[in-house]
């Protein structure tokens, strides 16, 4: 029980962070969304918001890596369109108004340990599909894999600002092209 | 002279911007880093803060266009090369502290008018590449240009996370890899 209201936290400043960024996104927000109790905060986040937020990075990036667990085997277009498909569904779902949780603290924190967790993500994400799709027969695949994660990442950005998923599918459309010319399996 | 201060400050917004995001550039902090006097804020921005980070991303997005002006006759690989070239010198200029403004804007703002200016600028730069990397020879070029812009975009934040230009070299391999080996011209 306990567990589950830190779990709801976590989840809660996953999406603020992902819609709103880094600053505007607080204790009482996340409280106001999760229906956690005060309380909450002090036992399970006694090191602050600081210390919420790093859970929400690692959470995100976890979130990430379990989409892809089951592509294990699966074709390098496959891989793509799942990793692509994650974002496309987020933006679909908040109609362009979300993003990803790791990238808005990223551009907004100067903790040293913020953004370890933030790299961490990122390299777990890259290092994750390229081990995907070279198993698939991907030439190339940690090059590929760093400008997925990257391209991604920038189309959601974009997506967000002209609030139109026309410029993530541009990017999508170009990169499994790039797959499919590639991929020998 | 007050032309002189206002774009001292709108480049001072920039700066900041790009190096810790919407919510902690202050016009206090604006003012410190260009030594502008205080009645500056009222006299060149009435609207206030939202009027200042206004004119930052159209002038962030006027900058990249100005970079990409004299390159009308070049390359797909030199044009490719000069964008990616632009944002490998913040990060390096910065120790890779900072990245872009527009992006850090539109992954914290609710404004419609600044989500509308922010969506502007990344058209531009993904139009006008698409312009200048066709008329070069490249097939293919509005949706290169697309993910040209996001994947240097989403590159910068993980140069910036992981504090080290690794990530962004791997993707900017990646793209000019692809334009040596489509470009006609």
């Amino acid at each position: 029980m306990a567990e589950g209201v830190r779990d709801r936290m976590v989840a809660g400043a996953v999406r603020l962070l992902a819609q709103q960024g880094l600053q505007a996104t607080s204790f009482s927000e996340v409280l106001q969304v999760t229906g956690a109790p005060r309380g909450s905060i002090y036992h399970h986040f006694p090191g602050g918001k600081d210390q919420l937020v790093a859970a929400a990075v690692d959470a995100a990036g976890d979130h990430a890596l379990r989409v892809l667990e089951p592509l294990a085997g699966a074709s390098p277009e496959k891989i793509t369109e799942a990793f692509l498909g994650l974002w496309r569904l987020l933006l679909e779902r908040t109609d362009n108004t979300a993003g990803c949780a790791v990238l808005a603290v990223t551009v907004a924190t100067r903790s040293g340990d913020l953004l370890d967790r933030a790299g961490e993500a990122f390299r777990r994400w890259r290092t994750r599909l390229a081990e995907l799709l070279a198993e698939g027969g991907l030439p190339d695949a940690e090059a590929f894999a760093a400008t997925l994660v990257a391209a991604t990442e920038g189309a959601v950005v974009m997506a967000r600002a002209e609030r139109s998923t026309a410029p993530f599918d541009a990017v999508a459309a170009y990169l499994l092209s790039q797959v499919r010319a590639n991929a020998t399996g």
